[in-house]
């Protein structure tokens, strides 16, 4: 019985029966996409658009996205090089939003943790030209925008009517917390999202990036009991013990982490695999997926 | 700078100022859809469809759903009186995903609970005869499936062309697990999603119900580190303190909980306030959502 567990997320590879009564091609699973990639199939992310959050549940790593906010991007080496987060906090983990941190004194006068050379405002970076960057299309549709797909790796969305592209908050996506004024955000307070993709806030806030390894880390950090999951004694708060840019760590500290390329023939293959299950489990595949349920894999390669 | 964390969730109430310029009606924010229900915008969920998981963390309010899996409902309603799941343990904790939980050692001849009265097998119940049930559509669209809405309460999808409907796999629904037999569950082992809505499980298993209450009691356990988030040793697992079924129980302890319809014009209003924000930190309010993204109020009315 502890199969029937087991069961329902990954099934047996595909089954032989199966495929010959179909009498067509079928699908390959995504274990079967996995089993079969090459080195030209995974990418190793920049060191100098890589970051680590170290937290005493274990580690976070998140790809920056200089191609979509590049100010942002900017910045966050910055602090990261500064050392800035280091004995700041997470104060905010609100269940199926996201989980937030930053400097709880951020705007005190006298209390509030120096920024240094980094910069105290930037511009929104909410979307860009998208003829700026490289897109392949999802092909099922979006509730939210016209077009959605990947770009360099990170989920995306674009409107052929005015010919913008940005990031698309999906679950494990990082963003700069910002004040009622679109251009108040300067990446010190960062989010990242935990739950079911809030997609409305596509637009609205500026995205920098997206979480490769460790969402399980920020998955299980107890909720936060105030108004909007903010911690509500100093003593809740959870310690970062250090955020790091991967350019400034030597070689041997450095994870051997590769990501797989998303403008691949391997990749489509992979997003085929999962808009059309084919494990044995599954009875009725859909035929389609949203964006932000397809796998981006990642992999330690030592 | 406390303000930029608070922001990004929900604004301050409507600015006067922003309707004026817009001369149109501008729709409402949720905070004023909350602040102007009447007694009758809300319902008290059936005690004989409402079951509480009470763990250590905290208690989890379940509300089954008979017209979709009237089978199913039964037997968790016969477990609970069986006291079946007392003392059992959730065993699975996988970040995006599920929460599950059961007997570890069911299907083992001599180790298993025995499951006393209730059917060792059910029917598949992945889906209904629209007709057979109500049905109010969010006129959003959906990746997966032709139509969406609610029915009573509980979000479904529905197919025009072969006339049926069902519960959709959103955050919070529970499920019952099952091995590849469609035919092989019977609601002793039961899921609870707590991720990005895994749609693609749409009629390949039997969804039976939703949390109306505690999701951040089950989103906040420790994952699991085997495969697919089970727990690797016994000790991880989570002790379940008590199922019971709400009719079960005294009046004295039972929780005053009340749930929004979802086929009134308030209910209709609410959506609404969530397909364009108008809060003030929002900027480009996007005029549509996902089904998944739509929440249910609760209320506790002591």
């Amino acid at each position: 019985m502890r199969h029937r567990f087991v069961a329902l997320c990954l099934g047996a590879v595909l089954s032989p029966v199966r495929a010959e009564e179909a009498k067509t091609p079928v699908p390959p699973t995504m274990a079967e996409v996995l089993a079969s990639t090459s080195t030209s199939d995974w990418r190793v992310p920049d060191p100098d658009n890589t970051v680590y959050l170290d937290l005493e549940g274990g580690r976070v790593v998140i790809e920056l996205a200089p191609a979509f906010a590049p100010a942002h991007a900017a910045n966050i080496r910055q602090l990261a090089r500064q050392k800035y987060w280091d004995g700041l906090t997470i104060v905010r983990v609100q269940e199926n939003y996201v989980v937030q941190w930053g400097d709880p004194n951020a705007g005190e006068d006298g209390a509030a943790r120096d920024l240094g050379e980094a910069k105290r405002r930037l511009p929104a970076e909410f979307a860009v030209p998208a003829d700026a960057v490289s897109f392949t299309r999802l092909p099922d549709g979006d509730v939210y925008a016209p077009q959605v797909g990947w770009s360099a790796g990170f989920p995306v969305a674009r409107d052929g009517a005015d010919g913008k592209a940005w990031l698309a908050h999906c679950y494990a996506a990082v963003g700069a917390g910002r004040d009622n004024a679109a251009d108040s955000s300067n990446g010190s307070e960062l989010y990242v999202v935990t739950g079911h993709s809030p997609r409305h806030l596509d637009r609205n806030i500026t995205l920098v990036g997206r979480v490769l390894l460790g969402m399980d880390v920020l998955g299980a950090l107890p909720r936060g009991t105030g108004a909007m999951g903010f911690y509500e004694r100093a003593e809740q708060r959870v310690p970062i013990k250090s955020i790091r840019l991967v350019a400034d760590l030597p070689e041997s500290e450095r994870l051997p982490l590769q990501v797989m390329r998303t403008d691949t023939r391997t990749f489509e293959r992979l997003v085929e695999s999962r808009r059309n299950r084919h494990e044995d489990w599954f009875i009725v595949p859909v035929g389609k997926i949203e964006l932000c349920n397809v796998p981006i894999p990642v992999r330690l390669v030592p």
